[in-house]
């Protein structure tokens, strides 16, 4: 659900995180800062990515280690979700990515929270996906070196929820946030 | 040890994932793709990204739902490094960081593979560090709302190292990478 946005700022360029959902062949994300680039020009040309690191890759040579990832490029331009209908839709598309069944429990969002909602999106038209994944590749001269060679995974994962306060002491269950979010993610 | 990589290239922002690891007041990254751009212009300008997600902060309204995470943005002008015994000191240095007492146990790098490796770096000069933790915070107006409201924190694990078939074979005994890169990352 992490993002990173790149764009172009007076010349200099700028790498954002935010979460991001998709929605069919549509991206979209939260971008507050990106708006305000976005309002300064017409078009803002934007490089969105989202990389899962899954390993590290121990070889038998410095040179061969790597990693083990999935990660996607995504390049268009972006544009602002406007339109108090539209938002709503698009942030209870969000909060469903997020947290499923969880918007239907919340009270209405307020005019005044939806103006400040910045919500981008753009077209899943042109992207470069890239995995690595598997065990190393090294050369065959170092095959028989004592070194011990294969993948160290890694895994990200969902502690126990941390009630606030208020919460607790009302004694609300947990929303079971955890597996669901685990298989989605 | 995850960073992204943000330049321009031909008016274009790519934002690209690698590999960084710090020494001193410098950070260092694998850019094979942004060495490419950097040999195309003199000067490279570049936002460097790093961010950890904490966990999602689930409120009592939509518009107060967050995520706890810790970025840095850092600006400035890549360079490469250059030199065999300079490329040779950073390559061991990014061993150590990412799998301690590695390094000594691998045979020697060869100058082909040193000519075939690319490393960046900048100073670490201008950076932005945005922190959001703890609890939502929530409207006083939502606050007896019958809704669970808290975090679930994220956590990033190792799992059990997966030998290579060859270093299965040979019954040789996995690093103790885990907790060490559990500790330092």
């Amino acid at each position: 659900m992490l993002c990173h946005v790149g764009y172009v700022f007076d010349g200099y360029p700028v790498v954002t995180p935010t979460l991001y959902w998709r929605e069919g062949d549509a991206i979209y994300w939260h971008g507050s800062s990106a708006s305000r680039a976005l309002r300064a020009s017409q078009d803002l040309e934007v490089c969105l990515t989202v990389t899962h690191l899954d390993g590290l890759v121990l070889a038998r040579s410095a040179f061969h280690h790597s990693a083990n990832y999935r990660s996607a490029m995504i390049f268009g331009t972006a544009h602002i979700v406007t339109g108090d209908a539209e938002k709503l839709a698009r942030l209870e598309a969000m909060m469903d990515r997020l947290c499923p069944d969880r918007w239907g429990a919340l009270r209405p969002v307020s005019a005044k929270e939806l103006k400040a909602t910045h919500i981008l999106w753009m077209p899943l038209d042109e992207a470069s996906v890239k995995i690595r994944s598997g065990a190393p590749v090294d050369d065959e001269a170092d095959m028989a070196d004592d070194v011990w060679a294969g993948v160290v995974p890694f895994a990200l994962g969902f502690g126990q929820p941390e009630p606030d306060d208020v919460t607790r002491a009302a004694g609300r269950v947990a929303p079971a946030v955890t597996g669901r979010l685990t298989r989605r993610s």
